[in-house]
């Protein structure tokens, strides 16, 4: 049987009281407060405790406070990724990010969804879709994501944009819903 | 005559530098830092301060940190309330908010207007509308609620909403000015 | 030969991890962390801390918790200046504000921009574009001013607005981008 950890990352209703679910957000909010607690000059401070947060990272990265997320443990970013102040990823699926991504302030990078039937959703069930976002890309500042969003490579999200569906690889897109902008070479 | 407080929650024009009021805001500011301050993990006493900042809870509610408030004693929330990371309440005027509502992370709730005249708004003078929301609604990441709104039951906000009137049961509302998405059932 | 401060403020291409530029950077977060750790009845401390911070300020100001910017001295502010609840104001350029503003919670006011050129943004380029706001303007809560916007006197921002443009006088604006939805007198 599924432990609700293996239910969530799959996509499927799953109860976010289960134990080692609430066992693994602790671990993540302790190391997320840590990091909100530490000076924004102390870098390399900063760095090891985003990269024992994260599941993945590459070598160069920075986030600056406040970050908060959900498990941190299905946050993989590339190379050179850099998130600006008071970003939020909550990371009930995988969030796979690329190399050079850029996320501007007050960004809301959002995998849960909550069931729309009334009953459903008052019992407490959750699930997550996961979203990806490619290489050299860009999320404008207030910027929002939502669940099972995927982003191609060189992309640049307008600040305030709500990004409710996918889109391919070179793009500007923003609005409520977003849609494309302007075409990338 | 009445206090600024009585005219504050009446919607009328109000001195928000009055010392009552002053007093309230300041009671409210040292209760929600000490919530803010407060690992995630401290359930315990977490519920204790949302519970004596709040005019009114049910007995299972959580709010993450950051939480912001005005006042605080003007914000009733019903049976399992939650709110995740960022949310800012504005409590000029009444916010009531059913049974199982969850708010997602980054959400305004404002009650404060000032006035459209230059000069009356230049004076300092505020005014407040209530906004009520009814039982199992979920208010999307990064939604807005504007002052006097009314939301039924059954209500979900997209991510990214800005909700600038009111709604009736059982609606997905979503965009900026928000409108219908859907019906449920 | 321009600084990198000096090609910064004039909208030219510049290198952010100059050492001038990483050493104001981290003196002005060492002032806005210590801002953000004052409670929020400390109100000389405060507003001391916000002189220090900001390039010129009116006498009368007030920044609430918790606010966040690059670099503070780029940004001038009048006379009864209020920032609500977690604003975020990114001063690569000027940011000129006027007399008697308000801005509301979760507002961010952003001058960077990145090259649309893909192999230019991924160099770590950067430029910035001034933003100006007249006199008794107010600015809606989590509503977003992009980089080289100008406001004129009384001009109130709808809660959300994503303000991609400028605007005269006597407006109000809202929506995402953000127009025209009101003339005041």
């Amino acid at each position: 049987m599924p432990s609700e950890f293996e239910k969530m990352l799959n996509g499927e209703y799953y109860n976010p009281f289960d134990p080692e679910l609430t066992a693994l957000r602790k671990n993540a909010r302790e190391l997320f407060e840590r990091l909100n607690q530490t000076s924004m000059g102390e870098l390399s401070k900063r760095t090891k405790i985003i990269k024992s947060l994260f599941g993945s990272t590459g070598k160069r990265i920075y986030v600056e406070s406040n970050f908060r997320c959900d498990y941190g443990v299905n946050i993989h970013v590339g190379e050179n990724f850099y998130a600006n102040f008071d970003c939020v990823i909550l990371d009930v699926a995988e969030v796979r990010i690329g190399d050079n991504c850029l996320m501007a302030p007050q960004v809301g990078i959002y995998t849960p969804g909550h069931p729309l039937d009334r009953q459903e959703r008052v019992s407490g069930l959750e699930f997550g879709l996961p979203i990806t976002i490619g290489n050299d890309c860009w999320i404008g500042g207030h910027a929002v994501i939502n669940p099972g969003v995927t982003l191609g490579d060189n992309v640049v999200v307008a600040s305030g944009a709500v990004v409710t569906k996918s889109f391919g690889d070179n793009v500007v897109i923003g609005g409520n819903p977003a849609r494309v902008l302007k075409q990338l070479d």
